[in-house]
């Protein structure tokens, strides 16, 4: 095993040439490590075609100086920890171990030992951060506000709290092991103390959607297969039309970037475990076993929606899930989903506080995200069971290359 | 793959022959499955020396009925779906996919496809079960109430929060699938409906106790290892003296059982990240990076209590935890730990609501739990750092053993 500890007496390798991304091979975990590091570094940012990994930690954070140059600081210091966390390595050069005995350690420390655990992060920047509620430009960037990241319209039957919504700066960790996803998140708001603030954060499990063919569709807390028909990283046609913003839509820092739109959706499952299997498969429009829309045999089968039963009435019903979201009935707008289920204890009522932590990414929200949702939130028999509770919107841009950091190109 | 669906196909397998732990070759998930099962009958519970399993859902219930025969009845619906889920079956014999379609499912569906992951299911029963706040003996039980189960006294610094504390039942979950856990309660509160409700709930992951010597210790959200000196499975001469009830120690129904203390510990963690590595090291009186105790170079080398510095004062501070908590100090007190880590989310103040569900099992709480904890609530320097918010204490009976079910000596 090559710890970080033995990495500097193995000599050659100085702490400065530990802090880029490109030191993925030397990690702070076992020999595993080294193959199950996803690259910090590209085109796009890791963390949204990235195979989904098992576990989440997302957090918004407020900005609470008002100072850019301490801003940038700490996103640059930001970059320099993501990549090396990722890679597997400490968040800072000198880690909990080797520490100076007078200093607080530059990492929390309850990562030792654990590989990289395809560790993903990802940034994205909210409304908020352009312009304050006075309309004020709060780090001379309001010029740069892309029109794509306009406020989500409020949805029928929205219930959302606003303590636990919206943001300045969004990060999604994503990786197998939520311990790794935790260490994570907890070192950059150590880093970033005085600079941000948690606002809200979200642990979540169990993927819901696959992002790439290879992936099983993996089951929601209804028990119904959740993501069958996501686009799929292997999709580059699709990808470029739907997910990734293009050069000349909007303003040059999004370009290779994409939208992010996050709905914490709380499940009433208790309510739900009383209704009939007849009842949730009519309200999903697929077979709970299978997968398989209503009247066809397989999982990827195209639901038929002109399709009518014996009966003379829809096999898949006006008001079904997969009916609404479909793209036939949504001008053909598609996004790429990673979501993830959450259980938060209990809500004091004798129920399970759970649901889905609903995450999707897309080229443009007012022709993704926006239509779809008006489409659900309007007819959805599904409504009777959720409640919308949190809502976010973020521009997440490329990704970092050469010696670049999160929002270098927005900030430059 | 042999399904539920497809090992009834297969014939001679009816749906009697699934009902009980005895089928737990055949399985809800692939092949794999028959290996990571955990037997559910035994003479102790399992979930108490199983190698602790990476992921817990620890859930309390409150007890809605006053109908002593029903709360039999809902105890042995639990046991019997305790035993199928823990041998990675549907929690019915028909399930979520094979169920009528005007019943609902009596499965809930998001594990179909999922091994057994080492569930296993452990329950207790709170002294709130036995008499209610007035006194009254709630169901025929109170006489048959351990002297054990005193309830534990307030300690020094208690911050207690009484809607997440106590309980009439606890069922704690542990598996190496989150979903697998969550499966599991949610569905055993759905068998309970009406009978229990929902009191509290925790997720846990990356658990801080090793309970086998092949285990590796696991880390604290302090960074540090945690459960380096733990009762260990293997250790029978000392299981038997410090964790099961023996013949003659209380009722008989607790022969061969054990009691539980659940304590959810609040880590300052922002604080604690901006202590130094020296400081943090003389709080706990061990080295972060090895686990060895201040002084000695192996993490189990035994802690010399009387060691001093070149300075003549201890090497290990009297007010350092491993001291405050350790045998010698606390009359060879020791207790069986296997707590988990959690976040839940952020606390609306800018932190993350993160720390340690503590979760002991032992003879007795009066020479285990009670006097280790006044020790460290009198003296301990990490309490600066930690709140006690929630507190648990349930009396787990010894294991389901031919047709018994929970509780079956208890309410015979």
């Amino acid at each position: 095993m090559i710890t970080r500890r033995r990495a500097l007496a193995l000599g050659g390798v100085g702490a400065a040439g530990l802090a880029g991304a490109g030191a993925a091979l030397i990690s702070r975990g076992g020999s595993e490590a080294v193959t199950d590091a996803v690259a910090f570094t590209g085109p796009h940012q890791a963390g949204i075609v990235t195979p989904a990994q098992d576990r989440l930690h997302f957090v918004a954070f407020d900005v609470v100086t008002k100072d850019r140059e301490r801003l940038v600081r700490t996103l640059r210091e930001w970059t320099a920890a993501a990549a090396r966390m990722t890679a597997g390595l400490d968040a800072g050069e000198i880690g909990a171990v080797d520490g100076m005995p007078e200093a607080p350690p530059d990492d929390t420390g309850e990562a030792i030992g654990l590989p990289a655990s395809a560790l993903t992060l990802t940034v994205g920047f909210g409304p908020t951060l352009f312009r304050d509620a006075t309309g004020k430009d709060r780090f001379g960037i309001a010029g740069k506000l892309p029109a794509a990241l306009e406020p989500l319209p409020r949805f029928t039957g929205d219930t959302l709290d606003e303590a636990i919504s919206g943001g300045d700066i969004a990060i999604q960790a994503c990786a197998n092991d939520p311990q790794v996803a935790v260490h994570a998140i907890r070192n950059l708001a150590r880093i970033g103390m005085g600079t941000v603030s948690v606002r809200w954060s979200q642990l979540g499990f169990g993927r819901t959607s696959s992002t790439a063919t290879g992936q099983a569709t993996p089951r929601n807390l209804f028990g119904f297969k959740d993501g069958t028909r996501n686009l799929k990283a292997e999709q580059e046609d699709l990808l470029r039309e739907h997910l990734w913003v293009p050069d000349g839509d909007g303003p040059d820092w999004m370009t290779g970037g994409s939208y992010l739109v996050t709905r914490k959706i709380r499940m009433l499952i208790e309510t739900w475990d009383r209704s009939s299997l007849a009842e949730q498969e009519a309200i999903v429009g697929r077979h709970k076993g299978t997968g398989a829309p209503l009247g066809a045999a397989g999982e990827f089968d195209e639901p038929d929606l002109t399709a009518v039963g014996a009966d003379g009435t829809d096999l898949i019903p006006a008001t079904a899930h997969v009916r609404l979201a479909h793209p036939d009935t949504n001008n053909g707008a598609r996004m790429l989903r990673r979501g993830y289920n959450f259980v938060d204890g209990s809500d004091g009522l004798g129920r399970l506080d759970a649901g889905l932590f609903f995450i999707a990414f897309q080229r443009d929200p007012r022709t993704g995200f926006v239509p779809v949702q008006r489409s659900l939130a309007a007819s959805d028999e599904m409504n009777e069971y959720v409640r919308h509770v949190s809502s976010g919107l973020f521009a997440c841009p490329p990704g970092v290359t050469g010696g670049g950091w999160w929002g270098d190109r927005l900030f430059a």
